[in-house]
This record gives structure tokens, C-alpha cells and sequence, in this order.
């Protein structure tokens, strides 16, 4: 797909500097720019890069001022940032989706499927498993018996949901992901050895949820592992049983939580956080990478950082002086020369 | 199904206190109990639930005395913990199990199968495999060439199993591990590149051993990756090339174990363990979340906390001190005041 | 297949010490060898080990002295550890490669394959895909739209490539892992829920480049992922949006990258690392496990640990005061004492 300067600026409402009928077919940053390309200058930390990207058209605030030659096409707009998401938008939902039931898939007889859903080869959908309308199940997705998928939620290759998982409308999981495993619940036997404790609950999925991919969510040995609508979930996420997690809340990657934790509303996690068994995590909480929170945090909006976790300017406070600790000691020893102990 | 509490009473060999016609059809927390659904009191800190919840049937202990009404049936067994988790145990074994031979198989004709085993659509069974009795191999499955499998064990959908790897008996695989890759093994080739070194040894699990979703087990460069009887591993760990761990050992989430590592039996790792190369670790060693162990653990039953680790007691009193550096540096510039120092 | 002692040695040019007919049939190590295999002493600290081996056959190094008597027949030659990599090596080229395209596997019409190419059962080629000459794409890989895969490439079973990936040469990606997911970008609409930035751009993976299993590596928003030439990701890495790793870095397992960072050529990488968003990483830079990097190392070679990470010696020298931190304020103590202040 083509389009001009000036159609670009129409649907953005901003005005072409240069020439309107300049062709784009693609997006580039703007330091990469290339002949033919849509970019867009929106933090002011990349603006010496307009005067020598080479992208045909750059998308800039209204008060923007060069300072050189520029010579992409200009479009101006109010807010550069959010004009370039929009056009991301347009342009992905612009994508061809698949659709339709490719052959060689398996599809119980007992399965209820929605309108215009796309259904993958060699996936596969359980006994009584209901799908809603305009769901697309990506090749090679395993979906249990029992499962429910609400509508127009993407579920990309090789995701596996075991039995009983319900998810929500509007969701994506993308690939290789695996929802409804057993928890990981061993009692002792006396002997030194372990006896599994029966994982019968489920992972209960609310709507508009993106799970990223090789993200593991298990399922609860009562009850369900909860997973609040909105919640943001990156690429190898640990979620365990019988976890809740609050709506709106956004965790990088390679994060865990441990059982029967319930972490609040709207929390931010850095990448590689732990959060300990049964631990509450109040609401607004913000988590630097490679957190361990092993206590409840009980004040909302607290900012940490640290194994164990702590605020975050203690914490850079305390990490200084470690750095220094070898002067530290030094200027201890000192005293105590001076003192007489030495 | 539905049950009386009367039924299961005389199941858990309990008495009924209240409705012995009250009828059951599924569990629930006790905090969260529906009517229709069985609880149980086993946590004195869950106490006051007892007098809230809705759940149609609690079991308590004997010696359990109520302070306030309670609308629930109770039924007082010895210990309600133990009775719920026998419980489970029952309810899961009469749930149904798959069995039989989907269509869209990949079994070679130099497979060989046991007697009343489920082989899930597009599961694929390489040649000269071999699949003892009762296993369940579910969708989407690859058992490379060679494999062994051995009786009662169940490999959950899209695991990945590379050639001549060995599983035990009574071995339970979630979904989407992968058991058998090469292992990470390049040499510099004196030129700033790396050659790989060829992996051409196995992975061999033991009997009964469990191991989460989205786990990986590399097989040995030479001779084999060794999983002994009764480990437990929980989801997105990490095994490498030649490691041996020993029976019985318990690993949280997210851990990792770099090549040529040797755990010791019966110890128990938090979530996002590190274990550096050709590291031993003594049997019973106990290590906290997210520690880091660069060197051999010699002293049997050692608890552990850090990167890198050292005693937990010894780690938290140190940690106190990291979050006070601030005010002890202060001091310290009083003492240097007042010596005339500053 | 079997070999005898001296075919063995004429083909390392090294010199049989024994029988040089005796046969064997598999490696093993040291430690562990088993009559009919072949092992290797290069380590000097496993020497004690070839008194006692079953090996039939032991590499040693030219120089290599006995100190008491050995069963196994000596092959001398000029560095065992290379012979051995380089025996490995032949083993493994002439193990049987599987071949020609399987029942029951998708391959859109508008796909392009190339010569000599392997495409197992359940496999999934899709629209205008370009597979190389002698690409072996194993069961259950998904290979989506537009994606291209240069020649020689393995792919083993699992692996999901989204649309518009571009894999280079010679390259290996192990089970399970996944190429080309989103990235992960969200933007708060104030409303203190989020909406997705679409993630248009795609990933590219130069040649000769080795993925372990289940290993993510997100696409663009815009532009590219780079993977460059001889780059080594192990087990469980993340690799974010708009990330670039430079040619011959070596990164351990369950490392991860946030987006738009950008690391050096011949970096390593201990496990369990983390990268901050945006931050650069100079040439030849090592850090160690666990570590987390959050600004910008500008410094080549620099060696570093910690989180945030330094200079490994000085990290070395504060931990150690760390685990003395008890005894320092004790000290501390005792001098107030001597003040007069306590």
C-alpha cells in the first residue's frame, strides 16, 4: 500500500511542508530513514537526525523549528508521537487477517465455535470447548476440554490452554505460551521424597489482556488463578497458582510470582522481578528490574528496588556506599590507629 | 458428580455436624466458598472465614471449637489438611482420562507402542521410539528417534523431546518443555568467532519425577544429563549440558543450573536461582530466591541467601546493616569531627 | 559404527600406546567411561581419573607422563581436547540427517522451497515463505508469512516464526522458540489502562547464528531486531523490540534485553543478566551472572558485576566488607564507646 503526503496529512489533520504528493509505503526510525519511508521526530534527543534521514516524509509537532536544510517532506501535527501510533494503528488493522478453518485441524464434535473465526492447521479444541466470534486460533494451538475463549481475542501459534481456562473478550496470547498447567504443589511424604497435591482449580483470563510469548500461567489448585482485566504481561513471565493479579497492571519480562500472591491495581514491574509466596503488593506499585519482594508492601504507589526490595532512593543511597565500602573500612581503620587500637 | 456429606464423612471416616444430606459438586477456598462447593479449615489465620463463608460443607479438625454460629456443615476429621488433599486425590483420579489414538498421528512403523496408551492429534513418535504402558502423549508432542518413555508417564501438549533421550516411569512433563537440546558448547575458534562443539550425549530422567511448563533440559556433550528419582522441577527452569541433580531435589521457578553442575539429593532451590559451571552442592542444601552460587557448597543441610550466597542468618544481618550504610557513614564522619579529621 | 585404536589415530595423525585393535562404539567421559568407548584426559585435574577408567581407549596429550599403571589403550596427540572436538565434530556429520517433506504438512502455494530440504509432519510453511537449499524444518515448526530462511538453516521442532522474519545462513534455532512476537509496547490513555503501539517492524537473524530453546526475540515496532553474524543466545534468553546484538556476543541462559538496547560485538554474557531499555554496551564486554546493567557502558573489555553492575574486582572487595558489614559497625560501636558517645 501506497499513500501520499497529502493523504497522510488529511487523515491526520496536519499540514504538508514539501511536496504533497511524496509516495510512502513503509515506517522507519528515523535514524534509519530510508527513500520511501514514513518517520517521525517526536523526542527532541533525535532531532539532529532530521537533517540527514533520508525517510521521504517526517511527521513533526507544530512547533517544530529546523535549525538546517531538511530534506524529507515535512507533515506537521500537533503531537507527533500519538499521530505516528495512530497511523500504526490504521496501517496494522489495514493487515490482512486470516480467517477461515484450515484443513488438518481437530475440532471436537462437542466444541461450540463463534462467526468468522479463524481456526489453523494442526490446532486443536476440545470437548465442550466454546469459541467466540472473530477469534483467530493460530496453527499448532492446543485448546483443553472445557476451555472458553471470548470474542475477537488472537491466539498466536503453538499456545497451549490445558482444561477449564476461561478467557476473556479482546485478549491476544502470543506463541508457545502455556495457560492452565498444574501448579507446583508437593507435600512432603515423611520418606524424604514428595506427593503431588492435586492442582483442580483453573486460570481465569478478564478482558483486553495481552500475554506475551513463553509466558507460563498455572492453574489453582482451588479456586482460580486470577489475571484482571487490562493486565499487561511480557515474554517468559512466571504467573503461579492460585495468584491474583489487579486490572491495568504491567510486568516486563522474565518476572515471577510465586503462589497465592495478590498483586494490586495498576503495578509496574521491571524485568526479572520475584515476588515470594503469599505476598500482597499494594496498589500503583512500581518495581525496579531484578526486585525480590519477599514481605507485603502495604503503602500504595511505593517505588522499589533491591532483594529484599526497599525504596528505591534508599536503596541508590545504600548501593553508593557499597561501591565505596573498601574506603569506608579504610577511614575505620584510620580512627582506630589514631586511637591507639591498632 | 455430587456428593452428600454424608458420603464423604464416611469416606474421610469424619462425622457430619449439621445437614448430612447437604449435596457437593465441586471444592472451593474457604475465603471464597459458594454454596454447592466443599472447604476446609486447616490455617488458624483462615479461622474467621468459617463464620462468613457460603461454602455448603467445611471439613475441620477435631478439636476445632467455633466462637460464633457457623451456617456451614461441618465435618470434623482428624486432620482436614491431610482429608482435603486425600480428597483431591480421589476427585482427580476418577476425572476422565484420554485414551486411544487420535487421528493425524506420526507413530514410525519402527515405534514401538505399549498396551493402553493416548497419542493425541499431531503428536509425532520418532523411529526406534519406545512407549511403555499407560503413557499419554497429548497433542502436538515430538518424541525424537530413540526415545524411551517409560510406563504411566504423561507428556503434556507441544513438549519437545530430541533423540534417544530416557524417561522414567510415573514421569509427568507439562506443556511445551523441551528435553534434549544441545547443550551450549562453542570453542573460540582464535579468530574472535566460535565453533560449536558437537552435543552427542543424552538427557536420562528418572522414575516419578514432575517437571513444570516451558522447562529445558540440554543433553550432555558426552555421557548424559541426569534427573534422579522424585526431583521436582517448577516451570522455566534451566537444566544444562551434563548436569546431574539429585533425587528428590525440589526447584522453584525460573532457576538455572549452569553445564556440568552437581546438586546434591533433597535440597530445595527458591525461584531464579543461579548455579554457576561445575558447581557441586552438597545434599540438603536450602538456597533463598534469586541466590547466586559460583563455588562448591561442602557442608551438608546449608541454608543460603545472596549472590553470592552464604548463610541466610548472616546475609539478612548484613542486609540490615546495606539498608542503614547511610547513617553508618555518618557516624563514621562524627567520630573523623570530632578527631579533627574534617 | 566401530572404530578400532588405529583407525582412530590415523585419522588424529596421533600414535596408539596398547591394543591397537581394541574397538569402540561411543564417547564417554573420563569419570565415567565404559568398556567399548573412548575418552579423553586434557584437564590436568581429572588425571587421577585414568588410572582407574574403563575407557578402552583415553586421548592424552603428547606430553602426558603415567605415574602408575593404566588398563585403557593411549592415543597420543598433540592436544586431546581439540582431537576429541574434532572427532565429535566427524561423529556428528555422519549421523543420519532426516530428509524430504512428511505427511500431513502445510506448505501455502505461494511458498518458495529450496533443494534437499526437510519439512516434518505438522509443519507449517506460510504465504510467500522462502526456504533455502538443505533447510531442515522439523515437526511442528511454524514458519509464517514472508518469512525468509537461508540455506543450510536447522530448525528444530516447535520453533514460531511470525511473518516478515529474515533468518540468514547456516543458522540454528533449537525447540520451542519463538521469533518475531510483538514487541512489548503499551502507552497509558490516561484513563490508567493502556493501548497497544502496534509493532509493525520485523527481526533479522544474520547467518551462522545459534538460538537455544525457548528463546524470545520480539519484533520491531519500527525497523528491525538485529541479530548479527555468529551470535550465540542460549536457553530462555529475551531479546526485546528494536534490540541489536553485534557479531560473535555470547549471551548464557535466561538472560534478558530491553528494547532498543544495543550491545557490542564479542560480549559475554554470564546467566541470568539483565540490560536495561536503550542502554549501549561497548565491544568485548563481559558480565558476569545475575548482573544488571541499567546506564551505558562506554569502556571496551570492561569486566562487570552486580546490579547495578561495576568493575568485578571492586565488586568483589565491597561484598566481602558486605559479609563483614556486622563486625564494621561493631567496630564503629566500640569507637563511640571510646568517645564517650554511648
Amino acid at each position: 500500500m501506497e499513500f501520499t503526503a497529502e493523504q497522510i496529512a488529511k487523515l491526520l489533520q496536519g499540514k504538508v511542508e514539501g511536496d504533497k504528493n511524496i509516495v510512502v509505503n513503509c515506517f522507519s526510525k528515523i535514524e534509519e530513514g530510508k527513500s520511501g519511508s514514513l518517520s517521525f521526530l517526536a523526542n527532541p534527543k533525535y532531532t539532529n537526525y532530521i537533517y540527514e534521514t533520508e525517510a521521504s516524509i517526517v511527521l513533526v509537532n507544530n512547533d517544530f523549528v529546523g535549525q538546517k536544510e531538511i530534506t524529507s517532506t515535512l507533515i506537521r501535527v500537533e503531537d507527533s508521537y500519538k499521530a505516528i501510533a495512530q497511523l500504526l494503528e490504521i496501517y496494522n488493522s489495514i493487515t490482512e487477517k486470516p480467517s477461515g478453518i484450515e484443513k488438518n485441524v481437530f475440532i471436537h464434535k462437542k466444541a461450540k465455535t463463534g462467526k468468522n473465526i479463524y481456526v489453523g492447521a494442526f490446532a486443536y479444541i476440545g470437548k465442550d470447548a466454546q469459541i467466540g466470534d472473530n477469534v483467530q486460533i493460530y496453527p499448532g494451538v492446543y485448546v483443553g476440554n472445557g476451555v472458553k475463549i471470548g470474542d475477537n481475542s488472537v491466539i498466536y501459534p503453538g499456545v497451549k490452554i490445558y482444561y477449564n481456562t476461561i478467557i476473556g473478550k479482546d485478549c491476544t496470547i502470543h506463541a508457545g505460551s502455556v495457560i492452565g498447567a498444574d501448579g507446583f504443589g508437593f507435600a512432603p511424604n515423611g520418606n524424604e521424597a514428595f506427593v503431588k497435591i492435586a492442582q483442580i482449580g483453573n486460570v481465569v483470563i478478564e478482558d483486553n489482556v495481552e500475554i506475551g510469548a513463553l509466558v507460563t500461567i498455572d492453574r489453582a489448585t482451588l479456586g482460580s488463578t486470577i489475571i484482571r482485566k487490562g493486565v499487561k504481561l511480557d515474554n517468559h513471565n512466571h504467573i503461579a497458582h492460585n495468584v491474583e493479579i489487579g486490572q491495568n497492571t504491567v510486568i516486563a519480562a522474565q518476572s515471577g510470582i510465586a503462589g497465592t500472591a495478590k498483586i494490586g491495581e495498576n503495578c509496574m514491574f521491571g524485568g526479572q522481578v520475584g515476588i515470594g509466596p503469599h505476598v500482597k503488593i499494594a496498589n500503583g506499585t512500581k518495581m525496579s528490574a531484578q526486585s525480590g519482594i519477599a514481605n507485603n508492601i502495604k503503602k500504595e504507589d511505593s517505588i522499589l528496588m533491591g532483594a529484599p526490595a526497599f525504596d528505591i532512593r534508599d536503596y541508590h543511597r545504600s548501593y553508593i556506599h557499597f561501591k565505596n565500602l573498601d574506603k569506608i573500612v579504610k577511614r575505620l581503620d584510620e580512627l582506630e590507629r589514631q586511637l591507639g587500637k591498632k
